[in-house]
């Protein structure tokens, strides 16, 4: 399994994802579904990715073999805008559907994939997509400025309580962690080191970019004062006539 | 979909269902999950229900006719103990299952159910049980002191930092009532009139029954206060540096 979260701001966007894969809960490994694709001044994009490990790694390595090629083909490096970009990743997907499909079929494995895309291209605003394997995107607006893949439900409710387009990246990135740190509680499948991306509104580069480990203090201080807090708000709260 | 939890506590025993039912978003109705097994100073025993409602509507008319049958057959009426009672239960849903499992599987419908089964008769301890499709069940344990069905992710993270066995009974209900509510608000399809049932340890009779609607002044006390809670507990936590 895997938690994926991106949050469209009015200061720019917030991407957390973990790094947890398993194939089974005795093949257990670290792979990171976080990468980057940048020309500072120009553009910035995180792209993260959730589903079969298999397709998803082609998927980046497609992605990347069209940047190579240079402007020949269109990729995620000269896209002029954000929904070219959202259509670049598309049918990369599509081209893995196409080749691999059919033989995961006769396996009986579902072609699983889902992303998501944010960024910010020229004088083009930031945008966030959430991307399907069948190559088809939404995208977010105000009134759903976040999307998430994986393993989404535990970590919803504090993001819908709490994330507006006016939220503080700060703020807002700890509202990532907060939602990753309950998922990572009920669900084994998900796990740290994660990975922590703030791209600026108009900076047009990574603004910053941490790998969070078991042991880093904060997120070591988010897992604790925040049960704290839900247990001492609970304490608050009257209780019911039973 | 439904969401119903049931704990079990040193004090005796908590049950929460949702009412509502769908097949698919336009054909939504009302109807309780939650029924109730009672000779009092003898036993009380209270069954939720989630999945395929004609399948568990089914188990329960199995269940009263057994009932009706008196001593000829085993039931929930004249199990000697929660074990018992439990596999009353389990033998239902398998007759069920013979009955009508082809006849679901010709239309790709799958057979779906899962129930909680918790009580007390005479002088046995209060057990809770989660009762799957296949008429198996598991025992609830200090370690794991309560069960969920149906739409369980959501409301998960509060009871797994609330709830011991040593909670008091009206706290417990308290803690159902606000996993109840972030269910709610993440899944349309679950909703009030609530069904909120107390057992106490050692009573043998059902000790408090009460339907909470949409308008329930308590209901809506936790719906506002604990998401203002959260903000709150939110605001106090410290920033990351990103």
């Amino acid at each position: 399994m895997t938690y994926c979260v991106g949050m469209l701001l009015d200061e720019g966007m917030v991407f957390l994802s973990d790094s947890r894969t398993n194939a089974g809960v005795d093949q257990i490994n670290t792979f990171r579904k976080m990468y980057l694709f940048e020309r500072p001044g120009e553009r910035a994009l995180a792209l993260m990715t959730s589903g079969n490990l298999a397709i998803t790694q082609s998927l980046v390595s497609i992605l990347n073999e069209d940047i190579e090629a240079g402007d020949d083909r269109p990729s995620l490096m000269n896209a002029t805008n954000m929904f070219e970009a959202a259509r670049a990743v598309g049918n990369a997907i599509r081209s893995v559907h196409m080749r691999d499909a059919e033989a995961l079929k006769a396996f009986g494995i579902d072609f699983t994939a889902a992303l998501i895309l944010g960024g910010q291209i020229g004088s083009e605003k930031p945008r966030l997509f959430s991307i399907y394997a069948a190559g088809n995107f939404i995208e977010a607006t105000p009134e759903t400025p976040y999307f998430q893949i994986g393993e989404s439900k535990y970590g919803k409710p504090i993001i819908d309580r709490v994330i507006k387009p006016s939220t503080p990246l700060a703020q807002a990135a700890k509202c990532a962690l907060i939602s990753m740190d309950s998922t990572i509680r009920s669900n084994l499948s998900v796990a740290p080191p994660l990975d922590l991306v703030i791209i600026r509104r108009d900076e047009l580069r990574v603004g910053s970019q941490q790998i969070l480990d078991a042991e880093n203090p904060y997120l070591r201080m988010v897992h604790q004062r925040w049960g704290e807090a839900l247990r001492e708000a609970f304490g608050d709260l009257p209780d019911p006539q039973v």
